[in-house]
């Protein structure tokens, strides 16, 4: 095969068979296919597309590129979450504990945050102690003890595929659905899954503003995960706004131990339920999902989820008295109160523009070296659809640098939008595929 | 500007400005852009294509990149000619010296054969001593001296175009129409010339195999040429069999010699002809195209043009002996007839495996450091149209390989089709834009 003539092909529209994916991706891998015609391909691959097929077989090089997680001496159903990711989506940290408390294995690779959106990793490691670096082995014994782990990408785990995320993210060639899919699947297809949750997010604050890509993607990854006879569900969730009210590293574990807990009930907690319900559901451990969903909440009633985090928590290396005594956590340097200047409804929060504040006050990172600041954030104490009066405060930002908290409120202030009317409020789950 | 802001911008269909490209090239140049963003760059203009201003741009980045040659201190009209280059075809040498001989400056900047195409370069150094490394200002001594100079594109000479050239022979981004004529146009341009010749090659042995592909060309390459105020002219001719009947780098000079001494009025004969009467009559040494072409011929008859050619070869450092006695030329090693197995009449010569098979008698290079034998190439004794019975001679081959000469004789049996009734004969030159 000549790397040249196969540029040409997906230039020119014609579908790979999956040898010519192979030998793609395990050359670049190797070193022998530089990264000026991978690029070349990668754009080919973005502009022409790939079929059903071919995205599959992409799928199954990178995954193959490293090493899977052999998880079958673990007697019982394992199943994972996938967010597409946004701002104060900490669902992971509410779903792991819920469903490993029902019986069925969450082995959970996560991301780490970059440019508006947060990532668990981050989030976990704000909880001192907390590692998320554990081994293949390390990672099995954990799981094996209390139901669920919750690590980042290892150097085994498709290495093809941080490869080629890094050049991707240099080339304009990260929009490409057969490219995200083959990303997500072949490290969630590492972990030894059975069964596989996605949630779609759409919205301001969303990689996919609008919902027909959102629908486009999901069905990817759906057709993806069943060509590896994996059990898949999809919902298209809401990103107009944040998930919840809190953003930012030790502030979305606070609000996550706040729902564990049961003592707040909003849309986190909904969203948190329903994905934990359908992963309960496909580990067979009710008969569909109204009585998976009723399961996951009792959880949550009667302190088992919660107990089950702590669990996690101190197997993972964490110090869970940050975690049963949120309040001694150390405390930002500054707090500042933004209000409203006027009266209305919220009608619009521009959620990207949210994340980019949090990252502003530290909690985020523009590029992969930049330090996060875990105290860093933003609390929100109105979502869309309030009615404020001048005065009333909006959110309360949280920074160790009091020039940044300025420059923060000013992209708070300009991503909020007051009406007259009453906005009619978007649906947090807009369909389940 | 960021860089991968303008990749995007390319890819979602939009069109550059100036500066943007300006941008780009510049950086590319001083390498502060690297390899693998340029040729994801080069990807996105080969599929979402370039407008006549943004090719313009490019030209003038890449010409810009180098020096220009500054022609001014010689008085009188300056041309060249261009060929998108095919099999045989010389009329660069025959051409030059036609025109000078008519008191037209011709500052030729060519190129080396590469793949199945021959390269004007490498036909003049196959006579021992032709030197065609001349600096600017040797350059231009020999231009005042003679009125013409053949050289190839030195470091001096719009270095962006060569490095771009390497990157996009090795991604898959050579067929681009935008790209294709920035390349041309930005050596043309820096020749200092008033007015240029465009002889756009279609057919089997062409870059464009399609007269369309061919129109598309000519048509953006004359809107380039006159967006820089210079008279320019297309024809579209024939590439479906070698022109002239002589392939290969010394036997091409040879055929050359020929036509310059009026020995012989084929179809090579007829184009140089044509193109060389374009030049004139942009020199304004003619009323007409016709009367232009009358003194084109002219100057063959009396010889003028040459004695011009042997001034020239002598300027440049070439031996005028084998240009007056080309008998003495080394002889190859194996000289093979290849005759026909059957009769009727030559229907199709593919042209592309012509130039294969004088490539693999040593004729030409499939890479750049391949060592060229001047030697070595193809006679031909029949054209399409010819009827041949068992056994005529279709060609002979010069070779100092025999086991090479043995497997271009299959490829040329391979390309050379017989039919039972004449075929009807395309037209050398179908069309003048």
């Amino acid at each position: 095969m000549n790397t040249v003539e196969l540029i040409k092909k997906k230039r020119d529209g014609k579908a790979f068979k999956a040898d010519e994916i192979h030998y793609l991706i395990n050359n670049y891998k190797n070193g022998k296919i530089p990264d000026y015609q991978f690029s070349a391909l990668l754009m080919a691959i973005l502009l022409k597309g790939m079929n059903t097929s071919e995205t599959a077989a992409l799928t199954n090089s990178m995954l193959n590129s490293g090493k899977i997680i052999n998880l079958s001496s673990l007697k019982g159903y394992k199943v994972d979450k996938h967010s597409t990711g946004g701002v104060g989506d900490k669902t992971s940290l509410i779903i792991a504990p819920i469903v490993a408390s029902v019986g069925v294995y969450v082995p959970m690779i996560s991301g780490r945050g970059l440019c508006h959106t947060g990532g668990t990793l981050d989030k976990l490691e704000s909880i001192p102690g907390f590692r998320t670096d554990l081994s293949f082995s390390e990672s099995k014994k954990v799981l094996k003890k209390c139901g669920a782990v919750l690590i980042g990408q290892t150097k085994e785990i498709a290495p093809a595929d941080k490869l080629i995320y890094s050049l991707r993210d240099v080339t304009a060639t990260v929009e490409s659905i057969p490219l995200i899919t083959a990303s997500i699947m072949s490290k969630k297809l590492a972990e030894g899954i059975d069964g596989l949750v996605l949630d779609i997010k759409t919205g301001s604050g969303a990689f996919m503003k609008s919902q027909t890509d959102s629908i486009k993607l999901a069905d990817s990854l759906i057709k993806t995960a069943k060509s590896f006879d994996k059990e898949v569900i999809a919902f298209i969730t809401d990103m107009n706004q944040p998930l919840g009210n809190y953003v930012g590293n030790w502030l979305e574990v606070y609000e996550s131990i706040l729902v564990l807990e049961g003592k707040i009930k909003n849309d986190l907690y909904s969203l948190s339920i329903k994905l934990a319900g359908a992963m309960i559901y496909f580990g067979k451990k009710a008969k569909s999902l109204q009585e998976a969903e009723r399961i996951a909440k009792q959880k949550v009633e009667n302190g088992e989820a919660f107990k089950k985090f702590l669990e996690i928590v101190d197997l993972q290396g964490g110090n869970v008295n940050y975690i049963n005594n949120p309040d001694i956590y150390p405390k930002p340097k500054f707090v500042k109160t933004v209000r409203s200047v006027k009266k209305g409804f919220i009608n619009e929060m521009n959620t990207y523009q949210i994340g980019m504040a949090s990252l502003e006050l530290g909690a985020g990172r523009m590029i992969k070296e930049d330090k996060i600041d875990p105290k860093a954030g933003i609390i929100f104490y109105r979502k869309i659809g309030d009615y404020v009066k001048k005065g009333d405060i909006i959110c309360k930002l949280h920074s160790d640098s009091k020039s940044k908290i300025n420059s923060a409120e000013e992209m708070i202030m300009e991503s909020i939008k007051l009406s007259k009317t009453k906005p009619s409020l978007q649906k947090l789950i807009k369909k389940m595929i």
